[in-house]
């Protein structure tokens, strides 16, 4: 499924199989009540973003899921000695690689911090198979990072640096909803995401980082990986974590 | 000015001397245009969010403004010890407590990512003393994070552990605009941010640490705080941080 091409949500047909357009003059009547493509993922909408609360009538629910952290390798390093300029093209095209492989694979993107960007899998689309597919993402970012890269190192005229991602995979069960009362803001908590984060950190430029979990659940894809232990901050024990 | 009080948009009615109610039957017409509170900060409107793309016809200016970064200190670690219903009710709270110290010294709470809390100063709302405010907003979270603290300590069974706020602030150029084309995203970028960020990466908890910029721009607020040299990651040559 590629980007801003599915007519109909994905995430209310899967689950409730109502069918709401999201393009053309089908959808002119729900964008009245407020219901447009999300933002998160462009084939579903703002309604099943918030489903659990409106359907479920949760705040929070609890949900089996994968997430992906990556981040710009030399971003902060980088920003002292280029122009504004240069830094915001890069961070659009950074931010545009990362939203269309997400999306390309049914995911959710979910946060972006800086350099930093956190996606979601299987919500609110649900894919049995969503380790697989943040691992896809994964590659598909890292893919489509280097041909980009080639492009902004002449475009903006920066030098030849170190400019690549690091990415970082957890999956399990995580909190998914709506945190804060006063600012309300979607997104996943809990142990599973924070292993994530730390796994992106670890991780080198050019390298996708997955936690033993992902390397179980996305066989055959990651056949013949190996581990290698970490110290991770915040961890009292290594973990164990796998190049993907 | 204390949070959810604005009768109308203070950041229109500055820069505009346009009257936009924000509550009450007068804005009703205003939200079926889509015209409502802001997330960011509700004493603002989610025109002036983006007034600049509408007024100003450009994705992204140039502005002087102030950053904050707050993080809570032990938040990995202890996900990992303590149910995921008190994690997440430690997360309201930190959300809501960083929510109204930041709206009551008119901030806008841009980001928020895992427990993690970014703030921009002077956008929409003006303020010359932008960095004062910013400074003030830091210690109120502090202020009100250790009294919620000890409510939490009891309330969700939670050890008595170290779970203070660490805090960074920079003031100075930023880019403050929309990036990503496919997943539009509004943020502040640029090197003053990255500092902003690094120096509260460097704070301990319930410690407040500011540059130099913020330091001359904060007087006398700041006088007698006296400078300590720092490592920050991504810098070639250490940065002096004052503690506020």
């Amino acid at each position: 499924m590629s980007a801003n091409q599915a007519k109909i949500c994905i995430g209310c047909w899967q689950q409730m199989h109502v069918p709401v357009p999201l393009r053309g003059v089908l959808s002119m009547p729900f964008r009245a009540f407020g219901i447009r493509p999300s933002r998160m993922n462009p084939n579903t909408c703002t309604v099943c973003e918030l489903m659990f609360t409106r359907v479920m009538r949760a705040r929070k629910i609890t949900i089996d899921a994968t997430v992906l952290f990556a981040d710009l390798r030399g971003y902060t390093s980088l920003s002292q000695s280029v122009p504004a300029d240069a830094i915001s093209g890069l961070l659009d095209a950074f931010y545009d690689q990362c939203a269309d492989a997400i999306w390309e694979h049914d995911g959710l993107l979910n946060k972006t911090l800086g350099d930093a960007v956190m996606a979601v899998f299987n919500f609110p689309i649900k894919n049995a198979d969503h380790a697989i597919r943040a691992v896809r993402a994964a590659r598909e970012i890292q893919s489509r990072w280097r041909v980009e890269r080639e492009g902004l190192v002449e475009r903006l005229g920066l030098a030849d640096r170190d400019l690549g991602v690091g990415i970082g995979i957890n999956t399990g069960e995580l909190s998914f909803g709506e945190f804060g009362r006063s600012h309300r803001d979607l997104t996943a908590i809990g142990n599973v995401v924070n292993t994530a984060s730390r796994a992106q950190s670890a991780a080198g430029a050019d390298q996708i980082l997955v936690t033993r979990e992902v390397y179980q659940r996305a066989q055959p894809e990651l056949a013949g990986s190996e581990a290698t232990s970490y110290e991770l901050k915040g961890f009292n024990a290594p973990v164990e974590l796998y190049a993907a």
